[in-house]
């Protein structure tokens, strides 16, 4: 069962700025890596992204990020599950394990013929407050 | 002087996902390109971003986003000006004037040597400052 | 009638690498907005580029090109079209008419149900062949 | 000793154009990746990049490139070393190690000052030969 994932992802001479840090965009692009890995897990399948979208994304950069040969790590879980939406948490660390990021996203389950929410299937929705309450009963163990 | 700017964005083939939407993440490229050129015409010079860290992001999607030749547009305005930190606030419309999504940005002045946070120059802050001042006066117009 | 093309390409701050120079990897993306562009005039509507498969890229690169609030412009033009193939000539240019590089495309029409190449369709084709000579009369008229 | 280097490339969702497939653009993305773990296997250091040019890429695309949880394999070798300028080869594999793309870069030594080519300091040269010369043995021996 999927809690706390820890998802890894491997850093791109292209995601460096002329500061010589990983740009704020790219942190974005890496919480989209850890959503499909997390999506992946819990459908037991391919990855998920094409019937989600996401509604909002809020990010609070703690330290800059630089390039390395180690994969940063996005910890991602699901802190709420709604009727047609839930979120995502996510920690971005680096290759020490030092906290760069924290970062949070609202998905909306969504029909592309309509282009509008919907409410989540009850299996996809069963597995999502699953996570979330063992996501829960990790972060209570910290 | 600069109050609420409106900057035209070009939308690239490589900003779309597999659904055929520009891709959630490629919105902060175009609040990025946004900023850029808020900050060239603020200061009357080369780009600023160098100096610049993104403290946080914060956006709320609204509609799909579509490839089009037209450019999309961000408007970009200062909405707070602090003594180490200043915001910006955006809002990404299509070709058809559309609000495609709302967001917000904290900026720090930053110090690359010493990797922290630094009081904002005082010509700087007051350019800042009076944009702010120019921004609102508009927006109340609207 | 399309001959040889002018396609204007914004930069963007994250086309930069930690040189301050557009990186490499980014003039394909160039490129690949001036045929999208090319063949949105050619048939008069929407990209084409779902049924199209890039066989080839070759790209030489002659001077460094830097962040402007400028577009860059990509000359390009069809200069041989075969059965099932046809090929792009391109030209990077800056804000200040100096050539960056100079690129070459082999493109393949594709059928996505069977991964493979397939003869051009006539009209297209057609098409194809009038904007190589268009493109061939510019030229030599230079 | 470097000869034939196998780099992992963590393919992402962003790297997907509309199509589903890994974008032709995004390769170079993963050349460059394998370039930038060559140069810094080779110096026994921190990546090279910064005073390396690339004048030339070629690329043929074979097969298309699908996401995938496991990596893309990048082959990087050196085929030629001049006295200015050297060059690279690679296969791009996918997960169940078919061929997907062949590709070759001429690099220059590049001094930033002038940006103008200049002579492989002398230490390098000689690794860069002695790379190159691995790589034919392990060649060779296929």
């Amino acid at each position: 069962m999927v809690g706390v994932m820890r998802v890894e992802v491997q850093r791109r001479f292209s995601d460096l700025d002329p500061l010589g840090h990983i740009n704020n965009v790219v942190y974005l692009d890496y919480m989209q890596e850890a959503r499909v890995a997390f999506l992946a897990a819990l459908r037991g399948g391919l990855p998920a992204e094409w019937t989600q979208v996401v509604v909002t994304n809020q990010i609070t950069y703690k330290k800059p990020l630089h390039l390395s040969p180690e994969p940063a790590i996005v910890e991602i879980w699901v802190p709420r599950v709604g009727g047609a939406s839930y979120d995502f948490s996510y920690r971005v660390l680096d290759e020490h394990g030092v906290e760069t990021a924290v970062a949070h996203t609202v998905m909306a389950n969504f029909d592309p013929d309509t282009e509008s929410a919907q409410r989540i299937p009850e299996p996809m929705r069963e597995k999502l407050i699953a996570a979330m309450d063992q996501a829960r009963e990790e972060l209570e163990g910290d």
